[in-house]
């Protein structure tokens, strides 16, 4: 095959390699939060591993980026491309957000239910790995996407009932303003575990 | 006609028939919200009547991603369709988010002027309603933009007084919390209905 | 040459003259905020500078959306010009919400470090309008992107550092409220300069 022409050709799986890592890397940075949250002793620790995946990300998504704009036939469409490595990276920003703002509120003590979300999300992680694992060859990447949709549920239903419970018991309004926004960050990162998830199912029906 | 060609054929009638009735929903969404805040004896049974207009949409915007997905020829730009039904759902997302603050916030008394600004949202989702309704035929559909474009620069003085007021005469900083995100939910969703003018206005334009 | 052909032929030049001038309204609403928190003798005047900018630039942002739609051939593509002009209405969106904020909480001092904040805002304003003037020759472009992303992450550090800080200090929650909204607002400004840059980018790269 000319040269110029192998040049043009797709080199497929590297983009699926990308997205595999981009989706452990959701998985790792929802297992540090986790254990972080766990064991309260040193979250300074805790919120810098988040960053290190963090970080570790931006780069696979700016190289996901400069590959993208330099090749000329991609394995589905650019846009979906785009958009599921952005979903990807925006989960991990907002668990970084949550680690980021349990150092800097100086939170001493993990309040009761807060771990349970956390928990929720990871579930949701985990999922997310193993969907963009099986991008390439399919095998059930549905039913992963439905469970996603389930935990999304039910992070929606235990966040209403943190916040519910935040303002019943939590008498000092600063607790509240600290407490409210980490727990609306940890749903909120569940509800973009649902946006990468509508994503995949949308590059799946198109190509069915 | 064979039958393949008809399958591929636009049924371009349906995604109209879609989008009206999504309009609908983002009309009933707000309606159910301002009966809720005007009568304020049972706001439960008022955030799930408002609840069940949501996963009602939500049905019909997973329908109609799978039609997207499925349809080779569509009646304006993929992208679009997507958006515009999106952004009508983020309107009865956000209206449900409202009444559901009402709810795990424990509010007793409707603030004043909130009611006034949820009847603003309530015109704003009207003119969405019939801006969708006459998406095909495109009667008057820009008159429905500039009215949208009005009642959310109506909605956001309205907001701007309220917040201005809550921080002037409320000293309980708790309440202060609950109500400015009560406040803030209202009028981003009139924002929301600004952003589905913009795809109609833009939709117009490109096939004018 | 015959007239519709000419009507055809892009006046690709215009485009890039309006994306100038959005770039020089990001960069002034910023220094319209600075000036404002620099001498906050007449805070009302301020914010209505501001204002008269932000409206402004909706003017420009809605001829440009017509222009799209009705233009056949544009400089690059459709939805990277809408999405540039749709992040730096953005920015000064953001701006002029700053510049609210600090008039309808009533503010009567400038907290200590939000001026810093808003310089670093102003220095990344500065490289937006610097960037999108060299968009058709490109001379430098990327330099000012790495620039823009530099001042995000300074941003993003002293938006942490103000926020600390702000819980360690502060003891009257309403106080909390209003500030930390101001500040994040900010750094959510200097977020989008970011989300400017990497529209730049991408569309640089494209075409290399």
């Amino acid at each position: 095959m000319p040269g110029l022409i192998k040049k043009m050709m797709p080199r497929q799986d590297s983009f699926f390699t990308v997205f595999s890592a981009m989706g452990n890397n959701v998985h790792l940075s929802a297992k540090a939060l986790l254990e972080m949250l766990m064991d309260f002793s040193n979250p300074q620790a805790g919120a810098e591993k988040v960053k290190d995946i963090e970080h570790e990300n931006d780069v696979l998504m700016h190289n996901l980026m400069t590959k993208l704009n330099q090749t000329f036939i991609t394995p589905f469409d650019r846009e979906d491309i785009h958009e599921l490595a952005s979903e990807m990276d925006d989960v991990i920003d907002l668990i970084d957000a949550a680690a980021g703002r349990l150092v800097i509120y100086r939170v001493d003590r993990v309040r009761t239910g807060v771990t349970d979300l956390a928990q929720v999300l990871l579930e949701a992680t985990a999922e997310v790995a193993a969907a963009v694992r099986v991008l390439q060859k399919r095998d059930g990447i549905l039913d992963h996407c439905i469970e996603i949709n389930r935990l999304e549920n039910e992070a929606d239903r235990l966040c209403r009932t943190l916040i519910a419970g935040l303002f019943d018991q939590e008498k000092d309004p600063v607790e509240i303003i600290k407490w409210k926004e980490i727990i609306e960050v940890l749903e909120f990162a569940t509800d973009k575990c649902e946006d990468v998830a509508n994503v995949i199912e949308s590059v799946t029906l198109k190509s069915a």
